[in-house]
């Protein structure tokens, strides 16, 4: 019996447990990457650990996300990260260095090696054939200092792509028929494989920008075999000696198929307020187009930007929207500006933006009232963007570009002949803004901002709780609602106690409030509950706030790890209906805990509201429950527990 | 006797009164040009005209401020100017299309016209031989409506340049030595009119830094002759045709004469926190620099950006340095772009903006907590830049890029060698993002988002007033003092009401509060009240808390206007010395004040709180005082007192 990709890579970096799905393994992480809006935390709680340098083969410190730069905190930020990372022993990617991903792949990567991120998007580096994970920012600090990486034994999942794309379908829109087939939680507990005669087809940044959104549907993560591709790409970076040959045995073995016909692939669009609400966009209509984004970690490669700019060159935007464009990295934007695209693409009217995630988190950009923004985007949740009475749709870039030159949703195919674009035999190499660890630790010096403030740390995990039903959500609810970005909050992201003040603002703005008048308090979450971006803020400040228990139908996968690693209880109900039974203000309180978590055993919840008792349970390896008790993985880790 | 340029333009437009200094006269204007901040409001109170058409030669609806969009309120205003200005009759020029001056420079003005701004650096154009000026917002909006604009006749001051300025040495540095001579307040009442042999050695855009920050000076414009320079420069432009010769008579007559030998001028600097504060740069000492910004309205040119280039060709920013660079224009862009000079900065480590003001307006881009910041703005007024502990030297371009390389502040003339570059033949002409006025303005729709407000206006102003001196401040206050801009408020422009809740919160947070209880107050300023931009925000939200005199020793000459346009009675102490005996919250009461305010006798102005009568007086004309006892010019222009 042949191995998947995965189980090579896996059990090459096996350090406990066996292959078996659904049972615990713990494997060896070789590189990880941080960016500026979790990286602050991820080295305070590094820093806490007491350990002198990092441990892994290569980590990097990157800054992308607050680059608008609104007021102190976020130079700050970036002034300390620079230390931290100089000091202990990362690469340090300066702001304007471009978005993580997308430089990672260019310049760091390699195939067949283990990351984690503190970004769901790690994930991209699947098509360089990294094993990427995306993980709260805590799991990262724990792999910098050496500590082993802890997860569930994924089912694999073998997506199989056949023939070609038809000219104006793209990489993209591949990865949105997927989202289509699998929904936003189909892929939990997944990896997605990709093989089939079809990826030859697909150069390597194609490759990543369906790895990168492979995210979107809650896998642990996507990820393509290494090739000939890969190598013509590492060799285009200069890379071409860390390259090697990672494929699946001709009789692996998968615990799914999935199936996808390239040649059928049409121009996709992912509709207003989720990412797999995906339909042909011919299906759509041709809504009018306030804003076209063209961008982010999805579709700001050379690749895509070249085709934008050739789809662009000798016309012009229409007057009535709003078109801004951001390279991904450095590396583009010197290209593009040596090879005159760039002013190609100024010349038709767009805006260009610095290189970094921008719009994408929120970050600038917000389009008007009631505005119609087709974005190159991965996410679309209601109001991510700014304005929460805008509509955005997910598309390729050459669907954004045909929709910013007529003005409407628009099927690219009506623009006539495709330009021809290839990736290129060489690329532009210039490393100079990203920064080698110091040479002499000693000297370097730590400076940090007011905003800067040190971690708040949970207490062991008590044996009873009762306390009330703070807030009742529905299905599907986002890190984005729980713990919202954007420009007016990101920037706090170092502080705790002033980031908590925005917990479920979009949702509820009372809930803080009631949070702090109860002191102990738990959420009722449904169906997917914390699907969307790694941030470990989503339970960091819950936990902040005296979050205990968050009780809900289903959890997505990092957002569950991440609210152990916090010491917040993640339980499901035992039957699913009772989450009817159980409303806002109900009192809830369990007793027993500490045993029925050891012991695996249900936990019985009393409504003492309502007078009725259920049943939940907590799906937690014994290792989690010993994280859980010790009141966090950071107490747990540092043996304070 | 002879004419100078300014009494040539004057007499050539003049509508009513004489050409004697100190008198009111009323000229006709033939341009306008409003930017995002100030024209919405400019828009509202157009339309509040009820007028069906612009009536100017040409007015343009720049955007460029708000161009971060952190939410809604800035794509809502931008889309309002769009309709308005198509409905109207006002050329549009959309976000990205760069800085309203510099634009207006390279695509639109003409030597001796005049022009009215709602941005203080409206006098840039004067670079090109225009009589520009900035005003508020209602002043251009009747300067739109066909309405003549009213100034009391000022002092010319010929400031003659002699010989040329040394390598490295630049127009910048010209005239922050100009500042240096006069203070911040050494220009009010007086218009700058260059000449001397010197002059021919500055091009259109060096000339146009000069005008652009005579403003600093407190002068009402500064002007350059319209010579065979500027004839050489429009025909770069595709605009030889607009050119005409305007030069001072051989006798002109000036009030004042000033001389500066531009072969002594040296690298220059302004340093914290004042615009006059200026040393030379091998005098200031080297202190680290955390953060280099080129750009804004007074360094961002084609000219500029090249010798910027040149210098950072081959060569890489220092690792402490965060250095973003602004290009002025999409012309200034695209041509950068075209030409490998932006690869050449993006390779030395430069993050490239968006061509819009920016980090010159505290949008963006706000450095460290006690962070250096080196910059090409014109004002570096404490705080403005977004962090209250952060110190900003105001330079030139090519002494940036020094302290771009070097991480600290650096005299240019140890790089060495200066490169070589001169103006082009030919600009890169394309205006396809300047949206022509509707042909039909009936089938235009004004798009009105729900953070524009409708304006407030003030009552006729009654004949005594008693009330708290709410604040007593000190000299030198600026409208960044009174009325904040930033990337927190800025985006409130249309909102009254909201932005009322920032009045004087870098000075005095709890202004708002005592202003609220007391329903009716007083503002107690000291010399140059209100100096800084043209914000007439600074008068309309104070007059909405319920200002109804400004007492201060003297006044900066926008700010003066905005607060009789907006009905706020603008008095100085005819004893200067009675500053220091009048306390924040003595209660102030005055009487009979329509009665001394025509008759222009002193107001008798009684303490109540220390039992003491002291006298001031109004420097109003009697036009003005009519609007204000109207309760403001839109009242009085509409008729409605």
């Amino acid at each position: 019996m042949g191995y998947s990709i995965v189980q090579k890579i896996l059990a090459s970096h096996l350090v406990n447990g066996v292959l078996k799905q659904g049972t615990e393994i713990a494997i060896r992480i070789d590189q990880t990457i941080t960016q500026d809006a979790t990286g602050t935390m991820a080295y305070l709680q590094f820093e806490a650990m007491g350990i002198s340098k990092i441990k892994t083969e290569l980590t990097v410190s990157y800054i992308d996300h607050n680059t608008l730069q609104t007021g102190f905190e976020n130079a700050d930020d970036h002034k300390f990260l620079q230390g931290m990372a100089a000091k202990y022993g990362a690469f340090f990617s300066r702001a304007g260095n471009g978005i993580c991903h997308q430089v990672h792949l260019e310049r760091f990567g390699i195939p067949g090696k283990t990351m984690l991120g503190s970004d769901s998007h790690t994930t991209t580096a699947g098509g360089l054939g990294m094993l990427a994970v995306g993980v709260g920012g805590l799991d990262v600090a724990v792999a910098m200092g050496g500590g082993s990486f802890y997860l569930t034994m994924p089912k694999v999942v073998n997506v199989r792509l056949h023939g070609s794309l038809p000219p104006w379908s793209t990489a993209k829109d591949v990865v949105l028929e997927v989202l289509r087939r699998l929904t936003v939680k189909g892929g939990v507990g997944k990896v997605l494989e990709y093989g089939g005669d079809g990826i030859k087809t697909l150069s390597v940044p194609e490759r990543a920008t369906i790895t990168n959104m492979g995210a979107e549907t809650g896998a642990t993560t996507s990820i393509f075999p290494s090739d000939e591709v890969t190598r013509y790409f590492l060799r285009a970076q200069g890379r071409e000696d860390i390259w090697r040959e990672l494929a699946a045995d001709h009789d692996a073995v998968y615990n799914e198929v999935l199936d996808i016909d390239l040649n059928d692939i049409e121009p996709m669009a992912a509709c207003p307020h989720s990412p797999d609400n995906v339909k042909k966009v011919s299906a759509v209509g041709s809504p009018d187009v306030d804003q076209v984004v063209i961008g982010s970690c999805t579709n700001s490669s050379y690749l895509d930007l070249m085709r934008v700019a050739a789809v662009l060159k000798g016309r012009t935007v229409h007057p009535g929207v709003n078109f801004v464009i951001a390279p991904g990295s450095r590396q583009v934007y010197a290209m593009l500006a040596k090879n005159g695209a760039l002013a190609d693409m100024v010349l038709a009217g767009a805006r260009i933006l610095e290189c970094a995630c921008g719009p994408c988190i929120g970050m600038g950009q917000a389009p008007p009232s009631n505005g119609i923004s087709i974005r190159t985007n991965n996410r679309n949740f209601k109001g991510r963007c700014g304005t929460a009475s805008a509509g955005v749709y997910l598309v390729s870039p050459e669907t954004a570009a045909a929709a910013a030159i007529t003005g409407k949703l628009t099927d690219p195919r009506v623009l006539g002949a495709i330009p021809l674009v290839e990736i290129p035999e060489s690329f532009c190499i210039d490393d100079s803004n990203i920064l080698a660890p110091a040479e002499n630790s000693l000297v370097v010096e730590i400076t940090r901002g007011p905003n800067i403030k040190s971690l708040p740390i949970a207490e062991p995990f008590p044996g009873e709780i009762a306390g009330p039903v703070l807030i009742k959500v529905g299905d599907n609810i986002t890190t984005d609602h729980i713990m919202p970005a954007g420009a007016k909050v990101l920037p706090l992201r170092s502080n705790i106690p002033a980031m908590a003040e925005h917990v479920f603002a979009p949702v509820d703005p009372s809930f803080v409030q009631r949070a702090k008048e109860a002191k102990v308090g738990i959420i009722l979450g449904g169906d997917n509950y914390g699907q969307g971006s790694s941030r470990e803020h989503a339970a960091l400040a819950p936990m902040y706030l005296g979050i205990k228990i968050v009780l809900a139908k289903t959890f997505a996968r990092i957002h569950k790890d991440n609210l152990i690693n916090f010491g917040i209880l993640p339980v499901t109900f035992t039957d699913p209906v009772e989450y009817d039974r159980v409303e806002q203000g109900d009192v809830l309180e369990v007793n027993n805990i500490h045993a029925c978590l050891k012991d695996q055993l249900d936990l019985e919840i009393k409504n003492k509201t309502r007078n009725f008792v259920f049943k939940a349970h907590a799906q937690m390896t014994s290792r989690q429950v010993e994280i859980l008790m010790a009141g966090g993985l950071l107490n747990f880790t540092s043996g304070r527990q």
